[in-house]
């Protein structure tokens, strides 16, 4: 167990009225205790009391090294293995873990009367929001990886690789470079660029066309995520004019990052910036989201996220215009707020790139 | 939306007491009407009621078909969106998606006084476990692309590929023959073939040794699963003797399967014919697991269930023997329960084969 993180946590417990919660998040897990990974359909979640007791219950399928401090539940298929969890549970107030699925809750709730569940994750996720040391250095290893990522496989653009073609190497380059896993990365083509959200398909690039690379992938379980747009052979004067805009938002709000700036105002800046050069209703997104064991965690940075930034927080900063039906451009930063400022955690151009 | 299935659950609905549900298993949203994909951290949820009508409520950002019947409600990032729910569910019992998360669930519980939730998948899982026509065709198409990869990526052992690298290679010839995505695959080597969900590592494999290759991957969304162990080099007679128990489990099972008989009976024929040999101890997981459009889904083929073999059914047969520290064998394919047997999907060899 990881005291001083475990100790957080039922501080924040106690702040938010609760004595147990039940943990099923892996990064969760792994953030305390140094365990966690998908357990795919099957039961494994931690117990935490305010007193630090502290069990965790999975399948025997997935062995693990014992630990000071952590009791340990292992069931087979065919166990009761709620019945277990309704064992170690104390009735009253109980915090849930936000991902825990309903085919655990509510049977849990049928087997251990007396239940009174909340959303128990605010207190592991305000532990998590800020980064410690060593946390903050696997943040920039990781976006270190990311940014030599980028700086190889836009250079491949125009070699005829589909959308999903090139997001498969961007995938392999980062496993080639030391990523955790391959994961399905976002590259988008012309009017592709248009949705935020588009699914790399079949299309290839047209001269004069522009890509987005939304890349990302965990290392040493820590994940990197960073959008650049480049042009290929070409780029008008209005596609200038956009990514200038787009990328100014990303350089406007990444300036004023400070602890105490309220992260509306962080993402006011952004989109403020974009607004007054007329492009305000194709910014569709939140500016930001927050980065670490999982790729979107706490905090949120958008204009309804009044709660301010905070020392060892790591966020995106993301401003997008899409247009829609014709392209879209997006620049994206991992930055860490510290005592004065921020870090940017992308050292990756944002000079617009034409690539030929 | 696909009449056939969406009656099929109403009915099932009214059978379980339940007059309205939530559903928010991708898979379940794509059987019910083509639309369905991880939507990420964000709320996407279909609601069904006992009179057919059907509110599907997802993130603008995720562009959709208009569909007769079905209504649509969009929501920005902003929108109170669990009150949107809140404004589509009646009081009174209703069923929840066995995936939803306590995120969603308890705010909506919160939102909207007088709701009894309880698991609402079985009507749903009830009417999935059955596969009509045109999912059975998919499924045989998704299996004859994985033997066509099983026999081109077992030749490769011993070309100095990882468990991960070959794990790579695997999902990489997946997606060269048409898989719908990359996936992580399951390959082991030596000492790691005596963890049955051992994590591919960065050993190689050593004369004497055996690979297990647990391959699998989503063809147009239905899902693949096979296994083979094949022996590099040579193959000692401990080895060959646990091959051949292993195999022969898994055809005696396969052997009784027909509408009628139980799950539990068909786990039990694969499962006695390992005890005997005296390897029971080492056998230590169910035999199958229902696949579809998920990897696993129901049935589930174990020493508990004592459901039936139902026409349309598909699932893993899939015994295996574990020692400890040492190696392991498995043998895994899908079949669909047929009138009056099954039809093995799998048509690559359970003969011993041994690379050299």
């Amino acid at each position: 167990m990881k005291a001083s993180r475990v100790e957080t946590v039922i501080r924040n417990m106690r702040k938010n009225g609760l004595e147990q919660i039940i943990i099923s998040d892996p990064d969760s897990m792994y953030y305390l205790c140094g365990i966690g990974y998908d357990p795919g359909e099957r039961l494994m979640a931690m117990y935490l009391d305010k007193n630090g007791n502290a069990h965790l219950l999975n399948n025997h399928m997935f062995p693990q090294e014992p630990q000071d401090g952590l009791n340990i539940h292992l069931y087979d298929d065919t166990d009761d293995y709620m019945g277990m969890v309704a064992g170690v549970v104390k009735p009253g107030p109980i915090g849930i873990d936000k991902y825990w699925q309903a085919k655990f809750l509510l049977p849990l709730l049928d087997k251990a009367p007396g239940l009174e569940p909340k959303l128990g994750s605010p207190a592991v996720d305000e532990a998590r929001k800020h980064k410690d040391a060593e946390e903050i250095q696997l943040l920039r290893e990781s976006s270190l990886l990311n940014d030599a990522t980028m700086a190889e496989v836009i250079q491949h653009l125009g070699d005829g690789m589909s959308e999903s073609e090139m997001a498969r190497f961007v995938a392999e380059t980062h496993v080639k470079k030391g990523a955790d896993t391959t994961i399905d990365q976002l590259v988008c083509y012309g009017v592709g660029c248009s949705e935020p959200h588009h699914s790399s398909g079949k299309d290839t690039i047209k001269p004069g066309e522009n890509a987005i690379f939304d890349i990302f992938t965990p290392v040493k379980h820590y994940w990197c995520d960073m959008t650049r747009t480049v042009f290929y052979k070409s780029c008008s004067d209005e596609q200038k004019k956009v990514y200038e805009i787009v990328r100014d938002a990303n350089l406007a709000a990444e300036a004023i990052i400070k602890p105490g700036v309220r992260l509306c105002d962080i993402d006011g800046a952004a989109r403020s910036l974009i607004e007054n050069a007329g492009y305000g209703k194709y910014f569709t997104h939140r500016l930001g989201h927050g980065c670490g064991l999982a790729i979107h965690e706490p905090p949120d940075c958008s204009s309804v996220n009044q709660g301010v930034a905070e020392v060892g927080m790591c966020f995106s900063v993301e401003p997008g215009v899409y247009i829609p039906g014709k392209w879209g451009v997006r620049v994206e930063d991992l930055i860490v707020v510290t005592e004065d400022g921020c870090e940017v955690l992308n050292k990756f151009t944002k000079d617009l790139i034409i690539i030929d």
